[in-house]
């Protein structure tokens, strides 16, 4: 399929991924997306890209310039974000992926997520309230009792109330088994929520009717099994009927770096300035049952880290496209050797440097929309399979690549972002062009949802060790069938993977053989780094394999991408091997002081 | 000496490089600092400290906030920017370096370097209006008549008038062989200039009675031989009797992403806004030679390049040494290890992940430290230097290091504000911390005053070729010196460095054998990191050497972070050595198409 330029995704290289590598079409195979095939993917994912380009790339700077403000107690946007959501949620995006029976049309989450990046790359501020609410739902859908989802699922799914995910306090963000928000049983079998939540993005405004909080709050002992997750609504009373204030209210609102558009507050449950009646505290009702609220909240967060990964590769290609646009047009300096000084100037895109600057960037951002699109789908499988153990060994393997898709995105999506200010020099560093708010409104995705630091100890020390380390073996294998198919057509390139294959191997099996968990994890940045360049440069590998209907400039354009990544960019990660392997201990034995 | 702690710099460190490792005690053996002593250096730096901390860090965040804007044709920039300045001009900074006859103090560059980092690090948006009056002044002095040195230097060094440096057009930037700004002489001696000025930092503001720009402008052919350079003042007269304008107009302001205190501009040279009588165009005083503009800029450059490293590495610093703090402070999360739920948590320093960031930030910060120090005092030694041979000899190796510091400073000094904004998750993502704002600013360093990429260039290019390679022959001589010096004490550590250094010899060697210039400088960039991360490393293990007359806690802290930076980045340069070294032509081969 041809499409017209943008600089907000590459096109051709999402239908690449999804139709001639992924083959999404497949997914139809499974009961749950049997309605579906190519043509329901393409209509969805260019009906997007029209809402994206026509309600949400125009005003994203307008929402980076014009922050949410404070007027009168009330959350002040500019009047394009409502026009948005309103286009987004008419598009029937909101419900895309949720069951039948619920309004929604099934549609497989790597497809759905393809879309949404157009949404994320064309305006993430913008969206963010979308993702939010589409988040809020899945979550209510999947471990709410089935009455409070006939009470809040309609209403988020048409777009009349969003949703927001309330986990962190004040001092308390990556450590959740400290939250001190607490809920106590009321006489009608609701509960009283009271306490102080940080960082909610979308916490407050006046996008609609209602806002329907997910909470995490104590019901139980200390550590995460003492918290239980809690619808707790801004409004009370059914949708279309909204009758009294809840316990809600707005401390402030955070001024950020970037990520502008999406108003981040500070919130109040229970504090009494919207007394609800009986015991104090915000109204809130269970999700499934007591004690069980981070485990929920992980099962949403999992998706999340997927989703967070997803808005980090979409800006950082965003950002790739308009450097190239750039470099193409900016005419700057001798083709390098000239000596002449009449000598033509030429499109800075000639000169080696802005080449290494463009493909690195290109790099990233193609390998980290496949890494992206290849969970996705892997999600797919796991929740669509019936198989019982086939399921539970895809959503195993998911499982290690879910940490590895969420920063290994976000640490280099941000780094095409960095580079494309680099790229177009002065310009980049001025607000006239869009490049320097791609790298701002990106810098949050190695923040949120969990930390690079601590994805890398979610990886190493929890999901490679999981279920025997089956998850890391079936990557593995994955990866040797992938030499093996690729090897005969591309020696050098396969040999260059498979060696950082084997190291991965090695390095595992070397940091866990004694089981000492501390020397282990001492440099679980390294792990999660290398092992995350060598599983996209697999990825690249693999993606070679699967050229041989693809049109030849597309075909000679990817080769190029992925020998550079592999060539280039991937023996970076001999060093981090190379030290993981020693046990270097430095970082754990410093004396405090010494740093 | 002790010092109160500060989180604008490194005292302790910045004691420690100048006295105990780079002995600056001793310059004064030269005839032009004959007067200076450890007592005259640490009052100016001691002097630049409280300064810095009364007048400049204090607004810092307003600077941000509030940029300069447009009113009535005026720009307008917080009350706070002048007070700062006059602070500044008053305890004699303007004059520190320049020579006793025109009332300068004649401090080495390398202590007024030291000295200077604690305004650039506590607020380098106020402080930049006093760099670019003093190296417009240092210029002037330099190569200007002594006519015109008379006139221009008294009031600019007493503060009354500013300087700015005119170089980038419209559309050119890097090449500046393209400039179109022309100059014709008149009558009268004086030049008429005409053509539109980009960029101009500092270029128009109510700070000073007269702006006096320096302007790069054609008088003869094409390419870099026919720009001359002259000096338009934005009033004419003489101090205290200014009369007229001159036709120099302020065209726009450019709004950026971080730098903002200092007002970025487009200016019109002679476009008739204020016609001056005669030819049009603005009046212009030729500096020495018509066709020497680039020399004679190119000159001040190198000093400029040496300011924006350590600009760069000034904001690293007090980043870094802001997420220390507020590591130690910040409790979330358990000890690595803890399986206990009521276990108490730890400040997060603590943990592994946290202490690798921020000794990887630290590192960078005291790396940068030694390297604009040590180009510092190379400078001072090669200007001092009566023997004319010897002085050749330095300055070779302060060209070969000049690109270094430059490029290594602005993109590890950025990569450790990164590292802040990391290490302060959600918090150092808003603007209720300074880390935000730190990497903001400091983006701005990898671009001014010649690309990463021209920095490569002019490594690899020419640095490394000029007369005969002895710059970088002395550099390898000196590495060498240290490992012989060092070796016995730290043979580990000395090992690792002498593989590199010996790296350092092969690939130049290797890539310019046969002269081939193309495939010598694809890989440009590779070359200038893997090099300046080598140079690094050997100056922190010069730096052991030093440790003798330390007191022992600082001396274990300087180990601790010499072993880290050669033992945990280092070994980063191998895949760039290698790269360069199988002489790889990809991005000079690669058609433009596939990119």
């Amino acid at each position: 399929m041809e499409h017209k330029k943008s600089l907000i995704l590459d096109a051709a290289d999402l239908d690449f991924c999804l139709y001639d590598w992924l083959d999404v079409e497949s997914l139809s195979g499974y009961e749950r997306f049997s309605e579906h095939n190519r043509e329901t993917f393409e209509g969805l994912i260019d009906l997007a890209r029209e809402v994206a380009e026509e309600y949400f790339a125009p005003h994203n700077r307008k929402g980076d310039l014009q922050e949410p403000r404070l007027v009168d107690d009330k959350v002040e946007l500019i009047p394009e974000v409502k026009k948005a959501l309103t286009a987004f949620a008419e598009a029937g995006f909101l419900g895309a992926t949720m069951d039948a029976e619920y309004g929604g049309f099934q549609v497989p989450t790597v497809v759905y997520r393809a879309a949404f990046m157009w949404f994320q790359a064309a305006n993430v501020g913008t969206v963010s309230y979308a993702l939010l609410t589409t988040a809020a739902a899945n979550l209510i859908r999947e471990h709410a009792s089935a009455e409070l989802a006939a009470k809040f699922l309609p209403p988020m799914l048409d777009g009349r109330w969003t949703g927001t995910m309330n986990l962190s306090e004040p001092g308390i963000g990556s450590a959740l088994g400290d939250l001190t928000t607490s809920a106590v049983r009321a006489a009608d079998g609701t509960y009283r929520v009271r306490g102080d939540k940080m960082w909610i993005s979308a916490g407050d405004h006046e996008l609609s009717e209602n806002i329907v909080h997910l909470v995490l709050a104590r019901t139980g002992g200390p550590g995460v099994k003492g918290l239980s997750l809690f619808i707790v609504p801004k409004w009370l009373g059914e949708a279309g009927a909204l009758t009294d204030r809840n316990d809600v209210s707005l401390v402030g609102v955070n001024h950020k770096m970037g990520y502008r558009g999406t108003v981040n507050t500070a919130l109040s449950y229970g504090s009494g300035a919207f007394p609800v009646g009986g015991e104090p505290g915000a109204v809130g009702y269970l999700i499934g049952e007591e004690g069980r609220g981070l485990h929920y909240m992980f099962l949403m967060m999992n998706e999340a880290r997927l989703g967070v990964g997803a808005s980090a590769v979409a800006l950082g290609t965003t950002g790739f496209l308009h450097a190239r646009e750039y470099a193409r047009e900016r005419i700057q300096g001798k083709e390098l050797g000239a000596k002449d000084p009449a000598a033509p100037a030429v499109p800075i895109i000639r000169h080696p440097d802005v080449r290494r600057m463009l493909m690195l960037a290109k790099a990233y951002a193609q390998g980290g929309t496949a890494l992206i699109l290849y969970a996705g789908k892997l999600l797919d499988e796991s929740e669509a399979e019936t198989d019982a153990a086939k399921s539970a060994s895809l959503a195993l393997l998911l499982d290690v690549l879910t940490p590895i898709a969420k920063s290994w995105s976000s640490q280099w999506g941000l780094a095409a972002n960095d580079i494309a200010i680099q790229v177009l020099g002065g310009s980049g560093y001025v607000r006239d062009f869009p490049v320097e708010q791609f790298y701002r409104d990106n810098r949050l995705n190695p923040i949120h949802e969990g930390t690079h630091g601590i994805q890398a100890l979610d990886l190493l020390g929890r999901k490679v060790l999981l279920d025997g380390g089956s998850g890391l073996a079936d990557l593995l294998g994955r990866m040797r069938a992938t030499l093996d198919r690729v090897g005969a057509s591309e020696p050098e390139l396969a040999r260059l993977v498979g060696e950082r294959v084997a190291r991965i191997e090695g390095v595992t099996r070397t940091l866990w053989e004694d089981g000492e968990s501390t020397t282990a994890l001492a440099n679980a940045a390294h792990y999660l780094e290398a092992v995350g360049d060598t599983v996209v440069a697999w990825l690249f590998l693999d993606q070679l394999g699967a050229l041989g209907g693809v049109a030849p400039a597309l075909a000679a354009e990817k080769r190029a991408t992925a020998r550079f990544f592999i060539t280039h960019v991937l023996p970076r990660v001999d060093a981090s091997f190379d030290l993981l392997g020693s046990g270097d201990r430095q970082l754990v034995d410093l004396d405090e002081a010494l740093i």
